[in-house]
């Protein structure tokens, strides 16, 4: 319509020109006479008209507003909205909470395998449904696991000249207070042990028999502190269970890569996955200093005998006079069986990208009662999950959806969190955004201690500044204060120490076997004064509640402070537009660990000029990416948070960083040990190495036969290494 | 505001209301006035002030309408627009320019690692250019390559009782005329034999001492017709040049798994995958016609002696007389070497998705002119990137990235191919759509030949209908109309016949490694009434242009029907906004495979029994499949198009089903052969078979020495195949 054909004297429209509009010229009776081009009209029509006219260009300026500044996507949740749910999600755990969990979770033995671990199963599931969770299944496996014989127990025994037993080790651990009538309590034992009964008259054999294991008060008894349940220290008839599984991230031993399904096939248990071919017994160390009297040795005045007694081997230099005679017995009849293990996973559907995961993990199973290992970290997931699910009864939804997940069979070889990555590998991979631990939230109450990927540094700093600190001295302080007063960095004083991922818990087989960005985080001992192992009573009968409530943590305040880190830290993974990774972070850790490993190889200065062996690949490979790194930062800070597609271009490659680290033909003779950058060390699975192919390629290379060979294999592994690297910087680009 | 406050009696605001308005009643001389309650004011300011209010609510109107019918994406283009680009594409293409890149680039040589085929990849990288795309670069690597030493020739000869050479084969293939003045033509030979001069008396050693091939006139000979340049039949002075390797998939055969890069750590040559440990030599049929005439042997009158002479075994049987005391040498001189080839690389960058690629990749290196193989892909390739670049310059661009590959040194291994599938093997799983290959485009010309995974069905069936037949007889007639009556599928007489996919060609890397969902197009001969191999003159000096032109396709338009194939594949692949796959197809093609596997096992029915075998969990997983994949389809169809995130989130779980078939651990003994339904045959590398595993695991289990573990192995195949489907099967799923 054009103003001047329809008669108008107004050539422009809008709110500012209405004072043009003369009141004689509005009229609009017959809208169409605005039409009709040079007819003769009253001013009342005339203004009529105009006013029908600026009618219309409003609607149309409105329109065309409306159209230009509605954002090409769902809206945006505003920072401080998102802020305030993670308030509301913090402010809503409380420790009282995670105290009743931990009481109701601990009152009996939760050993993999059995009923009592099933109830609890369905406990949980049935929770989570209440809670508001979207869905919660059992799902479960068919696996290997192994349990003492019932009718033949386990022990060591001293045996004399005319073979009579003249010392049996205990059978059982004395229960502690409360604790008497509580049955089906497992003696400590060693799964997957071999069984047998070896003898060994004196030593010198050429390989071990037997291994008979004991916690050395040199590495289970702070000095000071009374035995539990006066003190948290160990008792002389505490034993440690354990597995003796060689595993590799292999999950379980009969079907290895493979979900443990009813139609599974298995490998006959001969053929099966890292088990020991020789008896294996734990002892504690009142038993392991009778033994060595008893045959005539006596334990060195320092107490550093270290926790294994090989039999073969260790015993005999002390033996003497009638002594001499005397032999060591082993009675190991484990019994090894396919049995069904129960994972608990639920799920909080997201909103917008509900094929984008969050997955936060921790074991239930537990030797006895679990008392710290894992249930503080089984408490503080069910604070963690009725938290979200109250944020979900409110009406809110993370954008992503967020996995909760209870897993079985962790003391047997991280079997339950194993089986279902590799039942769900595929999917696991293309589209997990990170895995989070939910194992036990205390192994100390001094200060924070987290294990993640570099990806996680800055969101782990974020958040730890977000959270009060529960430490004497500290009230007014956030968590991350007390954390970097405590624990700084030994590299940047100006950061709380953050440590590599090694194994040992259920993070394993999501970080070393698929590479999702992975993290755990949970309160420590100073390790600058206290000098034991984990914590005294560990995988004893003595871990009960009490020990947390008495001695660890009597306000669960410690605990309360893991459950805000670990919930925050889903939260924001789950529900951030932008994929709160800092892939600058994993540069300079590349950075840091290429130059540690280009160190640690100067010691055989003259043999890696003899063989040709240099690191400028890997230097270079490292320098590549940290440019992709950069200018993939300096896109991410440009990207159009309007535009979907381009979100999820930079989103999708922030994913995937971590699992361009994976080589599909996995680390020299650990095939499930798949990541370049990180593997358990092959000396100790609990610490991470880095570069552990190059590592172990120069590990004891002096004393290695064919030295020629040797130092090739350091060659290729650096070939990897920095093809790697190269390789994931690839993946930063743009296109290709 | 409210409009009784401001004194007006209009109630409501609204076109169809404005008649309502007394032009006495318009005022908005003073703007406060409107909010001034119960304000006595003149009839012209309150007609001025309604006016105001007006404009005022259809502004927010005009606003909210804006709004809400704005689509929550960029303007999808619409289907015709999309057709019509489809359209341009292919009207774009024209036999004459195939035909001019044909005659281009088959005047000279191009054997990988020579300077010839380097040029010619540089001619083609600055034809891309010019073209239009958006980037075109060269890639190298550094392969072991095999050449026949220059000063010391490859026969082989029969050796009389005084170890006088009375007889030798011929050094080279007599050129075609016109070709008499070109140098560097590479004799017959086949590379990667080990050298060595083998003699073999008469035969019955227990193994092979070396190889002689020679193209039998059963399968190289087509009755009635004339050798070339008279016809396209063998002559008998020709010999196929071929690799002797065993690599499944390996590439270089110094670095399996990882890119020959300068920084590559390289396996010993004696440790190098693949190589054969005797010599092997091709010969024609007309020096093994002499060759075993000079051995006192006879050609069988039928002709049907196979064309492999094993120098051990079956020369021999015919030997009488003086002849008996003759001697059969091979002289076999190759030299392995390191040697630098070169992909060329080009990209069409995506406009909406850039980080979604479809690849359309060939080979350029030829061991002589390359007439057909692989020429006439080459050709192809290069007018169907012209054509695309046509597009672009007009201003259109692709929703995804397409990649244009010219490969190098698929001759020798599908050497270019396999390297840089290893390194950019993780940018490629993440992101490519499919990989659609461009090796020569005819190899008859009877009819259209498809190997294909089943994803593509029907997508190349709806293309093959868009494009005109190029056959006589056909002439109003779509290619899929000449085809489906010249080739209809065993299964289903409605449809043309289409093949599963097995090597031989460089999409090997890409499917039976990485699970890019992969296929290939070519015209072909009649498979009912030819029964010759691949056709007569396939890889000797004879594949010309001439040959093309005279006798395979004088008018080009067998080759512009494949290149419009091809292309307009890859263009629905790289344009549509719901990727055109059809995973239905997949379950079909399962169920398929299932019965077939099956069927095949029960000649076997008693065995079954007795080692408890099963093939149950395969069909569960199956049946499973086929509804996860209609209820996709069924969400697939109700998606909202409007919503870009919803869209991705369906394309990303279509992109990667064909990865969901990939086993990290492998196929037995074949690690790079990682698809767990389709490989190369073990017994024939360019048939496809499905279901490896189970396959090979029944092959001649007859014959196996251990049943009990021969059908474990059967079993555990059984096994993996079921997970492998019912994981797929999971990857359909909406969220866990």
């Amino acid at each position: 319509m054009d103003f001047q054909d329809s008669g108008c004297r107004c050539r422009k429209i809008g709110l500012q020109r209405c004072s043009y509009c003369r009141p004689q010229a509005c009229s609009c009776s017959q809208r169409h006479s605005l039409t009709q081009k040079g007819m003769a009209r009253p001013r009342q029509l005339r203004g009529l008209g105009m006013c029908i006219t600026a009618v219309l260009a409003s609607f149309i300026m409105g329109f065309t507003v409306g159209w230009f500044t509605k954002p090409l996507k769902e809206t945006t949740t505003s920072s401080a909205y998102h802020q305030s749910i993670q308030q509301k999600l913090l402010s809503e755990m409380k420790a009282e909470n995670i105290r009743s969990f931990l009481r109701s979770f601990t009152k009996l033995p939760h050993l993999a395998g059995t009923e009592q671990n099933l109830l609890l199963a369905k406990k949980i599931q049935t929770q989570w449904k209440k809670f508001g969770l979207d869905s919660a299944n059992l799902v479960h496996y068919d696996v290997l696991l192994s349990y003492p014989n019932e009718t033949n127990a386990n022990y060591v025994s001293i045996v004399d000249e005319h073979g009579a037993e003249i010392f049996k080790t205990s059978y059982l651990e004395p229960p502690p207070d409360g604790y008497e009538n509580v049955t089906n309590i497992v003696p400590p034992y060693n799964a997957f042990s071999a069984h047998g009964m070896p003898e060994v008259k004196n030593a010198m054999l050429a390989g071990a028999m037997g291994i008979i294991l004991y916690s050395d008060p040199a590495d289970y008894f702070a000095p000071g502190v009374q035995p539990y349940p006066k003190g948290w220290n160990l008792p002389g008839a505490a034993a440690q269970r354990g597995n003796v599984l060689n595993l590799n991230g292999a999950g379980d031993p009969l079907t290895p890569g493979y979900p443990a399904k009813e139609y599974t096939f298995r490998l006959p248990v001969e053929e099966a996955v890292g088990i020991p071919n020789i008896p294996v017994h734990p002892i504690g160390y009142n038993d392991a200093e009778r033994l060595l009297r008893n045959l005539g040795g006596t334990a060195p005045p320092d107490q550093s005998w270290k926790g294994s007694l090989n039999v073969s081997y260790n015993i005999g230099p002390g033996f003497s006079g009638s002594e001499y005679s005397r032999k060591v017995r082993m009675h190991v009849h484990n019994i090894n069986k396919i049995t069904r293990i129960y994972n608990v996973i639920g799920t909080i559907r997201g909103s917008t990208e509900p094929d984008r995961y969050v997955i936060l993990g921790g074991h239930r199973d537990s030797w006895v009662f679990g008392g710290i290992d894992p249930t503080t970290g089984t408490a503080v997931l069910q604070e963690i999950a009725r938290s979200f699910g109250k944020l979900v009864n409110g009406g809110w939804k993370p954008r992503r959806t967020i996995i909760f997940a209870s897993w079985d069979a962790e003391e047997f070889g991280l079997l339950g969190s194993t089986e279902w990555a590799e039942e769900n590998a595929k999917i696991l991979q293309e589209r997990s955004i990170a895995y989070i631990n939910s194992d036990s939230a205390i192994e100390g109450n001094y200060t924070l201690r987290v294990d993640c990927t570099p990806l996680l540094h800055q969101l782990v700093y974020k958040v730890a500044r977000e959270i009060s600190s529960p430490d004497d001295g500290f009230e007014s302080k956030s968590l991350y204060e007390s954390w970097l007063e405590k624990d700084p960095s030994p590299e940047n004083k100006e950061r709380p120490r953050i440590n590599k991922l090694g194994s040992g818990s259920d993070f394993e087989a999501y970080f070393q076997r698929l590479g999702i960005a992975s993290g755990r985080a949970r309160y420590t001992k100073n390790k600058k004064t206290d000098k034991y192992s984990s914590y005294p009573v560990y995988h004893t009968i003595y871990e009960t509640f009490e020990l947390v409530q008495n001695f660890y943590d009597p306000t669960f305040k410690k605990q309360l402070s893991v459950a805000q880190l670990r919930g925050a830290l889903v939260y924001e993974l789950a529900d951030c537009v932008v994929i709160p990774f800092n892939i600058q972070d994993y540069a300079k850790a590349l950075k840091n660990y290429a130059a540690s490993i280009f160190n640690l190889s100067k010691k055989h200065d003259q043999q890696l000029r003899d063989h040709g062996v240099s690191f400028d690949p890997l230097f270079s490979a490292v320098k590549n990416f940290s440019e992709a790194a950069s200018d993939f930062h300096r896109r991410l800070t440009q990207v159009d948070l309007n535009n979907p597609t381009a979100v999820r271009i930079m989103n999708d490659q922030q994913m995937l960083l971590e699992r361009a680290f994976i080589d599909p033909l996995g680390l020299p003779g650990r095939p499930f040990y798949r990541h370049i950058i990180f593997a358990p060390s092959s000396h100790n699975k609990y610490a991470g190495e880095s570069f552990p192919g190059i590592y172990d390629a120069m590990f004891d290379i002096e004393n290695k036969a064919d030295t020629h060979l040797a130092w090739a294999e350091v060659k290729k592994h650096i070939s990897i290494a920095a093809f790697t690297i190269q390789a994931a910087a690839g993946t930063l680009t743009d296109v290709l």
